[in-house]
């Protein structure tokens, strides 16, 4: 999978992709991410990649023309599956959208920030627009890194152990049971017995039951889709 | 404010305080962010910091003992108003819990990494759950800087224009309207009239319509509550 990354601060978006998981990944060639400073293709001498909202208020927009020149040259080189456009008003990401994304070959992800892009930017190249939630961001710069995150660790091979992403919350609508480790008593407080009996299907029951519970405490309404 | 964020990757937060408005918000010491490496509080000679789970299963497990060992040096030296620990399984982070949290003086925010933290630390320390959005990341490090980023920017005098939150997306319940700037025609894409009238109460009416319109299409649930 290649991701292209479109956005006015490459230098806030360094460190995630260099350490942990996503850095493994790219080691492995498992994901290439490459950053685009919008900067690079600005028309005018300033570099300018924004300017002020036609009929007034406060925040800056950014400028169409940098955003089509550099869409347009990364088209030029092969096929985009999705140009997504990180925005608090698109599609709420969720575990669905994200395995989806995860089977793309090559996508963008543009990164508004000041008050957001140009609206003929997202009628006119943008083919998907996904918020991370319902909060708004200095830029969409962190929510580009949570989606690549959230979409890599997805991606076959990336995690040690196949298993792992599959028992993570959202994956079977449920919410993850509780989990331990030592020491069994710790101030006081033990492990609940039950994980020390060494009957693995009484354990998986119980941590299904957990599961359900934790669930229709905490989100009921993930249990009615 | 002060924000103390437990993590077993301080690298992988680095690049995001230190590039835009986090930067200029540290910088104006209009607030205070340290990272605190978990392994800094291992207890035995491997450093270690996390464990199998017991009852089996996939994963790694946060061990109890140095997040107890790092939030009590940290209590020792002030009070602290939360310990936020962040978890696909929290409490869904929206605009209201985020104004919430920027009132506060001093908080501690937890990352789980792994499969996640011992379910004691969570029942004997933690005192509020957050989860950014229904997906599951490789770690609560993305998740704490998309908190801090929400949180920091409504901190006073952290945007340079006091009015730009205000016309945020989710800030009043609504999305925000469409913007533009220049150039007015881009490949024969027009602005709406509207915005050269200089009429600026219709210009806002205008606005109002579209946030509105906006919301019924994308997110009719906004408009519920």
């Amino acid at each position: 999978m290649r991701i292209d990354i479109i956005t006015v601060l490459p230098e806030l978006l360094k460190s995630p992709f260099e350490a942990s998981i996503l850095k493994r990944a790219i080691e492995a060639q498992l994901v290439e991410v490459h950053f685009h400073n919008l900067r690079d293709y600005a028309t005018d001498n300033y570099k300018s990649v924004d300017d002020y909202q036609f009929g007034g208020g406060a925040g800056m927009v950014m400028l169409i023309e940098p955003i089509d020149k550099c869409i347009s040259k990364l088209k030029g080189e092969r096929h985009y599956d999705e140009v997504i456009y990180m925005t608090p008003d698109g599609e709420q990401l969720n575990q669905g959208i994200t395995n989806q994304i995860s089977l793309n070959e090559n996508i963008i992800i543009l990164c508004g920030h000041y008050k957001g892009v140009d609206q003929r930017v997202r009628d006119m190249f943008v083919t998907k627009e996904i918020s991370i939630g319902d909060y708004v961001l200095s830029g969409g710069e962190l929510a580009a890194a949570v989606l690549c995150d959230a979409v890599i660790r997805l991606i076959p091979g990336v995690l040690g152990n196949e298993t792992s992403a599959l028992t993570d919350s959202f994956q079977d609508n449920l919410l993850a049971p509780p989990i331990y480790t030592r020491p069994r008593i710790y101030k006081g407080i033990t492990v609940p017995e039950i994980l020390f009996s060494g009957n693995f299907p009484e354990i998986e029951k119980w941590r299904e039951d957990q599961a359900y519970k934790r669930t229709q405490e905490r989100r009921p309404d993930l249990l009615k889709d």
